[in-house]
């Protein structure tokens, strides 16, 4: 089997390798001469496999039976093109969630330096409970901290009943003003939709906007046009009551400067951008075509990951859960440097430039996973709580 | 022998247990009656040792032959009515020096995260190299950081030849001017000193303020008064061009609020508050005391230190040395927290309090040197940067 695969897929050689021949092709360069005489193609959002690509790819003769992208979005894929020329067609939903919850703990718990709060005692609200919604309620809640949980369209599809305790079996699923009434904070983590009874374009539109109490925090790593910018921008230059943690924006990348100067935490749309998120988009992919071509798929994700630069941490007694928390957080992810840096190239670059710059060159990343923590007696108490936080905890 | 001490100074009892009996008063209450029947006297800033004290203490028929400062600074002591009397006086110099430079360190390293420059390429001028200054000097040079020193009243006093290699046999000693016009990084460690050839009133005026070059670092973490507050604003400001870390102040703790604003980093007067070195000032005068009366003196520093939170942190290969060095400063110390309590503060409570407040209220801290750090195969070429840098290094 001859497998082209996009050359910014990582470890490709390493895991379809094991099921052919690997031939690795720049993204903006796959077309279809270029799969002329390959059996699976492996893409990432670079390249548009659209009808005329599929159709061109079909009537050169290519033996082309599996298309995958490593990516969660599929905007770049005619998926119906491919399903019309029976082409097996695979993404990689969710591979990049836990970077994005990573993200939102670790800015959460910036905040609550800065603004000096427990993020013990907040309630949170988490709306758009998917892959990465779903993920964030789980590590929420097994850090003891308190959700409420608001998608309309699961509780439709799923018949979930609202107000009640949700399948998660914690957070009860709610409407979206109950969690702005009853929350400290609220996480969006919705897609664009554009229409229909569950439309999100500016779900977080001036009314909500302005319904949000002081002292609440608005944070956004779904898609920027759920959040209405310019009323977000003033209320923050106005009342300046509120703190927005942003990481997605209407306009990418020429996005509204004054809103990122205003926001606690600004970050170039990076919040999913983990080694180990892209990791995980080529085993599914892997997997995928593994099964595609009736092969064992015998490598594990773990199989695939570097040890990662901080091998372990050992703690003793003496933090707070608190500290403790940030200290690990931080030791292998801080969205400040993110913020600076967005600042900075933007000052540098103009933000267009700079903010795709930021995102072009970001530095390399591990999940919170990938710390090992080792617990000393003193320490031993601090286990539950970040073993909820989603590191690796063992005893000293 | 009876030992009253200050209430405040740690480890008091583990110390002068081992020479006397120790008797606990809080600073402000200690006077001449407490001590009636004392034979030594242990204190902090808070107490005021004068002339008039002294006296009633001699008047009063005590025994006291011993008074020792757990601090740095003798500005609360009359050392000349103490020598008149015939008591011994000892204080702590240099006993928070490390921390210190910690502080420095820790913030050159966010600034080079944040504008993105390699500490490594930066040319330091230190300004005052006595305790602080010359392990800054110390530090810097084990990390291969190049090194410009100034201080004319050692030149002076130790006949050093100026432009030459000074005594710790790496930087050459020069003036001030020099310092200004050759480093990217211009760090204050000097005393206040009112007047005579060296005075330090203002000794960044505005004319040398003016001469910085754009893109320079100003530091200071010695006396607020050494550096004029309202040139600097301006320059600020005005052409924004250079970047200032202050930890002091003119006017505090009612310090230039527009001018924290405008620093990169702005702290209240901590840079030498750990843990370790208010341990290293009780030991110090353990040593004095027991020196004065004739007894041995068992403990040594690391008996009194409690063992830190981070006991261990264990690296392996993949990151950068400036990345492994801001990680392993971070874990330990991030001057950004100290930063982002006296911004809050001071919105809380108002300039003079808030500052007040973070000091007062300042989170227990410990120095590099309590972090030890395993380094595995793959960071082995670490080593020599992150022993230089004042931690503790062993091979995994
Ligand atoms: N910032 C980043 O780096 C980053 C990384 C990963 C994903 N994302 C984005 O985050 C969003 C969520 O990603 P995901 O993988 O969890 O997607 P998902 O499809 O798994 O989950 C989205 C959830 O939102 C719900 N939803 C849809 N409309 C809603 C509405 N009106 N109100 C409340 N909930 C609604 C859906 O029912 C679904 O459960 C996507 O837009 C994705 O592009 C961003
Ligand atoms: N920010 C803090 O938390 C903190 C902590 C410790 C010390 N300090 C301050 O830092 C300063 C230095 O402390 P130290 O313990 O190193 O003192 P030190 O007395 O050991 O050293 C001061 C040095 O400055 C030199 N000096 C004096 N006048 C000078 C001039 N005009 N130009 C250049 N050099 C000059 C002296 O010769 C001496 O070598 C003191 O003012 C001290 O109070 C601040």
């Amino acid at each position: 089997m001859k497998i082209v695969v996009d050359a910014n897929v990582p470890a490709a050689e390493a895991c379809f390798g094991t099921l052919g021949e690997v031939v690795r092709v720049p993204g903006r360069e796959i077309d279809a001469a270029t799969v002329l005489d390959a059996d699976a193609l492996v893409v990432r959002s670079i390249t548009r496999v659209d009808a005329a690509m599929i159709e061109e790819v079909k009537r050169s003769g290519s033996p082309l039976r599996f298309i995958g992208t490593c990516t969660i979005g599929t905007d770049h894929m005619d998926e119906q093109a491919l399903a019309d020329h029976g082409i097996a067609f695979a993404s990689a939903p969710g591979c990049n969630a836990e970077a994005v919850v990573d993200y939102v703990l670790a800015s959460l718990a910036t905040l609550a330096e800065r603004q000096d709060f427990r993020l013990a005692e907040r309630r949170v609200g988490i709306v758009g409970v998917g892959n990465v919604g779903g993920r964030l309620l789980g590590r929420l809640t097994a850090m003891g901290i308190e959700c409420l949980a608001c998608d309309p369209p699961r509780v439709e599809a799923e018949s979930i009943e609202e107000e009640r305790t949700g399948p998660e079996g914690l957070a009860g699923f709610h409407d979206l003003d109950t969690l702005i009434d009853e929350c400290d904070v609220l996480c969006l983590h919705t897609p664009l939709v554009s229409e229909g009874p569950h439309a999100t374009h500016h779900l977080l539109d001036a009314r909500r906007i302005a319904a949000l109490a002081p002292g609440m925090v608005l944070l956004n790593a779904g898609r920027g046009d759920c959040v209405d910018g310019r009323a977000l921008r003033q209320r923050l230059a106005g009342q300046g009551d509120i703190t927005a943690v942003l990481d997605v924006w209407e306009h990418e990348p020429a996005i509204d400067a004054a809103l990122a100067d205003l926001a606690g935490i600004a970050t170039p749309h990076v919040a999913g951008y983990s080694l180990d998120g892209k990791l995980r988009g080529t085993h599914q992919i892997y997997r995928a075509l593994a099964h595609h071509a009736g092969l064992p798929a015998r490598l594990t994700i773990n199989d695939l990951a570097p040890p990662p630069p901080v091998a372990r941490l050992v703690l003793d007694g003496g933090l707070s859960s608190e500290e403790a928390l940030r200290l690990c957080m931080r030791v292998v992810h801080d969205p400040r440097r993110d913020h600076d840096s967005l600042h900075r190239e933007a000052r540098r670059l103009g933000m267009a430039k700079g903010f795709d710059g930021c995102r072009t060159h970001y530095p390399l990343r591990r999940e919170f996973a990938s710390l090992e923590l080792s617990l000393r007696e003193g320490a031993l108490g601090l286990a539950p709580l970040l073993t909820g936080a989603g590191f690796r905890v063992a005893t000293d």
